[in-house]
């Protein structure tokens, strides 16, 4: 184990300190886009509910229920370690638009943007 | 381990055995309560699912979907070594009449209607 001055400003590796107004921007453009992907789950749901004819369409809609929970638990993690990943997640899968996050300093929009373009890539 | 002629009648102590037409009389019996009380379940869900105003309200009724799959899953066991209580249960929650159990020997109908008596006491 190693210490530095350097490791007291940041005690993780690669982990940018947030300040108390980087905090509110980044808090509510997260709640904002978690509200938004709920809320469109809200509609598939009654859609879906709406169109069961066979038994096995019920399971169906339980396990696409039980499916998209786990994701959004996994997806929307509000851990200052992890929230540079999760902002980039939310731009490219645009639930999150770039305005969304202006006030932020510039490494951490230069971060978010770039695990947006990575994901951008890796799919492509 | 002991053999008698008695147990290669019945190899099961307590089990009836079911002739060709009784199974046929409890298979249609068993599928249509388990018909109905699915049909019932899509009536319910389209009916949550209508009634959804919370994120909340998603969750419950996936959690409602799952409760309800692993009550009918355990309900609904055609073993014939469980068929006499799995009806009488059927009998006592009246999602089966005595007239669709018609044709079924004596024997079977008494442990059936004992099954369903016994339940009616025991939530008494």
């Amino acid at each position: 184990m190693t210490t530095s001055a350097n490791q007291d400003n940041y005690p993780y590796q690669n982990q940018p300190t947030w300040s108390k107004s980087e905090k509110a921007i980044a808090r509510t453009a997260f709640d904002a886009a978690l509200g938004r992907e709920l809320h469109e789950l809200i509609q598939e749901t009654k859609r879906m509910a709406s169109q069961i004819r066979q038994f096995s369409d019920l399971w169906d809609l339980e396990h696409h229920l039980t499916r998209r929970r786990k994701e959004i638990d996994r997806k929307y993690d509000y851990r200052y370690s992890r929230l540079t990943h999760v902002l980039g997640r939310l731009l490219y899968e645009k639930r999150l638009s770039e305005q969304e996050l202006g006030g932020l300093r510039e490494d951490k929009l230069k971060s978010i943007r770039s695990f947006a373009k990575f994901l951008v890539e890796d799919v492509a």
